[in-house]
């Protein structure tokens, strides 16, 4: 007999993420039987869901629901799909999570609103405001989705035969990774960053570097160019390689200096010297093995080599993985400024190993971090809720607390991108903290302080401005001040002179006619765009400087 | 009274181009009547144009049409719509020129089978092929559209409206221009490089330069960073500057080395220095006033300077403004390949003033010819022939012949890139002659022979080698290389070594695979890209080279 984990799938999620479709197609090809829980509660009881519901009320429902569950997820081989709220009972729960693997098909509130509009068999939604009905269900159920599933996937893509493919690979591959660690090894997220003929997927996850048909899937008929630095490339080229290598492609492989002050031209035509002495064709895929500079100078080179190549993202540090490896922001620094040159230049897919971040320092654990706040700040209360109740977890990577970290920061940051690919507007609000930040690293030298610790610094600037402006009140001034200390990470800002920090803040690209433009919080958990008065940033820079 | 050549305004073009729809808005603009030729004749004759095709004939339409034509010009203040058949009677043509504006509105043959596919009403289209039928049209009646035109525009566009802005624009600094030279000075071409969101005019003419409106159009609301080199800044560098100064814009003014030896990351980097150290912003519009150099450099500049600016191409030479100009393709050499390093990324307009071709060295004029041969070898043996007829007037810098070049290649030029804005298949075509050209320029060290110079002397060995493969005959071959040499270029290439020649093609940023692609001529005026045998390759470069 099989194992009864590897027998049956159970898919959980909301009403309207595609549970019956998908768990259609996915029985068919592998030869299991489709089940849906609902379905055969109807069949039972020869009522209609939705009469159950009016006549016996929602907590009758869920008994029955927890009787056929523990019917169901007795059998062997089938498909389940679950009904929205299965997942409610600890004791569903337990019995999905021994008795199959658990696929949480994940859709974006839109998209189900859209797919559920003239439904009437749905009774939750009987509601005046069906949004903000799902909002509620999602904020309740999303964490019980998560706790229980082997393997997350987004179902934003347009194509049930490709989504399903998705998950043939990512439980191909979840098999062969390695159990027994403290992190649930079966676990991988499957996100999508949508911007139409641009669209890539990213895949969180542990093993994700020895899975050779993951990567391998990405990169195109021709050579592979991986570009890491000396630090990374004895960790982890060769785990890389080895298995892109067998699965038939040439490797070529550029290992850079290790540090921001190495983000230059100098480093960049490095890799351009190796791709043409090595002959690399416009097929050629560049793979960012590495941290933000790493994937920012990757992704420059692919942007720019032969005028455009392909390249994927493989993060390894924690900052890389929340934020710089999402987004197509890539580029070089220029003495007078971070980031002056550069592109926006997707990356076909964002591949990321939670298992990386066990090697990373302390220190750079913390700088990644700063992002992770960051995104909670201007965009998600709740988020930022949880990340001060699970700090102390995530300062001690805790990779359950981390992978929630980085699936929730890659979607924020991926809702983003997707209404605002190159910055016309919304996107300037992912610069909160960075405007502070960025003067801080140029004022002090590239290298000095890291990149997240001069924007967790920036941060708590930038709430001492808000303050200063009436945004928030000195209470969330301190929650701020507070998270990002509990981070590791600084929280006074180096003395430069009012002068110097007024005149590289003026450098900074969203500033347009001369006015520095500061991210704020209006309040906190919502951004707002602003110049300042010169006195209240005087202010600022006055009462955070040391 | 008003001068009549000022007070009438006559559109002539093909039937579809949009003669009606554009005469009747521009008349209301204006304050003037619109009349439709054909209309007026209808009325007269109480019958349809289809009507008296079919009973009298062509020939007695066109002998009514010509007395309506007559009568019409006569009148003050109208904006006459002409059949489009009206410029073939050279009558017709003198009276058009000397009794009012006359505009040509130009269509492609896509849009105008678009435009006319349900009208019964265009007796000339009642054919099985329509398509073959207006292409005899256009090649027919092109040249008589061009010689009685004041202003051509390109109806590419889709909102008649903008249409209309531009016409009244051109109308007006056609008038300020200065009269008595030997081109016809209010001559001025318009062209749509149509690219959806990324779509941009090419305005051809005289004293493109001095006109203050034309390139402030296209500034935005920011700074203007104009690039040139040492060469050009004497010559014209103040007189673009002036008007935009005076039309309240804040101009930085760039002056680089001249030279393909510096079209470097070091010349690149100077760029971005005067950027940085003036405080220009995202909303600053890059200015490329030079050849093929600076705008390739001006426009990487652009692409990559704060992930992204607008630029407008002023191209100064004849290879700019036949070539590089438009399309989009920018980039810096490396040491190990011609323009491997770049992006694709369209400029905002293309303004080339052929009086800046009076001051251009001749071997330039030639290297700039080359473009022009090459765009009628490849893609238009009508045009090929008609270049053999007037490569002497080319060479003596005949205005005329000039503008016709230079719109023609444009137009050849624009329509590939709508087609293959990326080069991912068909734009590798305008390559012709260039996977060897590139390789003297390498092999010879870049500034040694210029551009044009080796990609004249690549076609003959690209002509050379389709012989080889039976795609043309020996008679095709001398055609190419008699006109190469009309043109003033070299037709024998420098012996650099079988060895070192594959090797530098090899590099060539079409290739695939290790295979080096070549474009060939199959035949004459149709392109074929393939990869040939070592031997046959061998037997070109010896017969080629000395």
């Amino acid at each position: 007999m099989p194992d009864a984990k590897n027998d049956n799938i159970f898919l959980v999620g909301l009403m309207g993420a595609g549970k019956t479709t998908i768990g259609r197609l996915l029985a068919r090809k592998l030869g299991k039987r489709f089940v849906d829980s609902d379905h055969e509660i109807e069949a039972r009881t020869g009522a209609s869901i939705p009469w159950i519901f009016e006549i016996e009320g929602e907590a009758s429902f869920r008994r029955r629901e927890a009787d056929m569950i523990r019917e169901l997820t007795g059998q062997h081989g089938i498909v389940l799909a679950t009904g929205g709220g299965a997942v409610l009972d600890p004791a569903n729960r337990k019995l999905l999570a021994e008795r199959g693997t658990v696929i949480y098909l994940r859709a974006g509130i839109n998209s189900i609103l859209q797919r559920t509009a003239h439904d009437r068999n749905r009774p939750l939604l009987q509601t005046a405001d069906p949004r903000k009905k799902l909002e509620e269900l999602l904020a309740q159920r999303e964490p019980l989705y998560r706790e229980v599933a082997d393997l997350v996937i987004d179902t934003g893509r347009p194509n049930v035969q490709s989504m399903v493919g998705t998950i043939l690979e990512q439980m191909a591959a979840c098999v062969k990774e390695r159990p027994g660690t403290a992190m649930n090894q079966t676990k991988r997220i499957n996100l999508d960053v949508a911007l139409g003929s641009r669209s890539y997927p990213i895949v969180i996850g542990s093993a994700v570097l020895d899975d050779a048909g993951l990567v391998a899937r990405h990169l195109g008929s021709g050579k592979a160019a991986i570009v890491t630095n000396a630090t990374i490339a004895p960790l982890y080229l060769e785990r890389v390689a080895a298995p892109i290598r067998a699965a038939g492609h040439e490797v070529i492989e550029i290992v850079l200096p290790d540090g921001e002050q190495y983000k230059t031209w100098e480093s960049l035509n490095l890799i351009f010297d190796a791709l043409l002495a090595n002959k690399c064709d416009r097929k050629t895929t560049l793979v960012a093995l590495g941290g933000g500079v790493i994937g920012d100078m990757t992704g420059f080179a692919a942007a720019t080599y032969m005028r455009g190549v392909p390249f994927v993202q493989v993060p390894t540090t924690l900052l890389a993985q929340v934020d710089s490896s999402v987004g197509g922001k890539t580029g070089i620094n220029h003495p007078l400024g971070k980031n002056m040159i550069g592109a926006f230049y997707q990356p076909r897919a964002v591949l990321a190993d939670i298992g990386t971040l066990d090697t990373l320092p302390s220190r750079e654990l913390s700088a990644g971090l700063a992002e992770v706040i960051k995104h909670g700040a201007i965009l998600d209360a709740g988020f930022f809720d949880w990340i001060e109740q699970n700090i102390d977890k995530l300062v001690a990577r805790d990779p359950d607390a981390l992978a929630h970290a980085i699936a929730r920061s890659c979607e924020i940051k991926a809702e983003v991108v997707r209404k605002d690919e190159r910055e016309s507007g919304l996107r300037a609000v992912l610069n909160f903290g960075h405007t502070f930040g960025h003067a801080i690293e140029a004022g002090l030298g590239y290298g000095n302080w890291l990149h997240g610790e001069a924007v967790g610094c920036g941060m708590v600037m930038a709430a001492d401005l808000s303050q200063r402006l009436g945004y928030i009140d000195s209470a969330a001034v301190e929650r701020v001040r507070a998270l990002v200390k509990a981070a590791g990470l600084p929280v006074v800002a180096p003395d430069l002179g009012a002068e110097r920090w007024i005149e590289l803040m003026e450098v900074d690209k969203k500033n347009e006619g001369g006015q520095i433009k500061f991210i704020l919080l209006k309040p906190l958990g919502s951004p707002c765009v602003t110049s300042v008065a010169r006195e209240t940033l005087l202010e600022t820079l006055a009462a955070c400087t040391a």
